[in-house]
């Protein structure tokens, strides 16, 4: 399923709602708690205390999805395809980014 | 193409690299810095000065798509399908939260 | 009470546990776990469903308290004098950005 | 000089423009904005390619007076006393927290 299509099935749980989508101060702030929330888990896992358990990876793909969650939300209130801008940020990598980091 | 496609093609690119991925608090600092960006981007278009262009959207989407590539590559150095993820995240949001806002 | 001062209560704080301060990366870590909290306070406050509460103010203190709490163990870990920092700041703010704003 | 002292000086500052603070949104966004410029900082001195300098101190003093700057702004707005709130993270660090880490 492409990211366009995730964008579509946001966008049918969202319609469902009165104000399907909040302003964009509000979505930012929701995409900065989010990011906040996989801030904790990632001390959680591997700062200071180190207490890692077999539910770790399920929690942590959880917390990355709320992240995508919430940008497709941003994405969707300006009737951005997300494909496109993945494959210039992608293109963008391959271009200027590309002798940044040492080779294998 | 699917975010599990998205995954192979970000780690093709990061295969390039003597180490494909950063360490993950490295990840989360660079996920950081992108929210940072976008936050800035969203308080240029919206914010005290509202300075509205025709590039915004473009650059929105590109923002955007920079916490996605963040994400995907804390993803990927852990082995997380994110389709698999993102499915969970959906089925919360149709099941515990569907009644948290009015419908239509 | 300067912020050097708090900076010598929260070191006292610290100097109690075998490992005073964490790594950078995981302050820096905490710091955005504290952010991403302020940041569902204020949706919660002002956001889409704005449920002001009397406890909302002293709540609001606490939470931008353990975000100076957090900056204040980076700057500690760091030998960093606080207060000569934030006076550079403060002079930043007179010179360079003093007329990005429409004066009274 | 305490943080009441620093409010002063912040609130001077602020005063001789037509709007002094931005909404509670737009001040969360610049510290969403300044926790991502020191996220950059951090993995530039701690992260892949760990290259110091000999300036990384100052600016990191720097970036942390930033996120100073602006939560004192969010309490500005919201008549916060910091001094007040200060302390009661500082008992809770003392009281709740105290047994969270291993101690000397």
């Amino acid at each position: 399923m492409s990211l366009s299509n995730y964008q579509k099935k946001v966008d049918k749980w969202a319609n469902q709602y009165k104000t399907p989508y909040w302003q964009p101060h509000e979505i930012l702030a929701r995409i900065t708690e989010e990011t906040g929330e996989l801030a904790r888990l990632i001390n959680h896992i591997y700062g200071p205390k180190k207490k890692k358990s077999s539910e770790d990876e399920q929690e942590l793909g959880e917390e990355l999805s709320d992240i995508i969650f919430a940008v497709v939300c941003m994405a969707n209130s300006h009737d951005i395809n997300l494909d496109e801008a993945f494959d210039r940020v992608i293109d963008k990598a391959y271009g200027r980014d590309n002798e940044r980091y040492e080779k294998k």
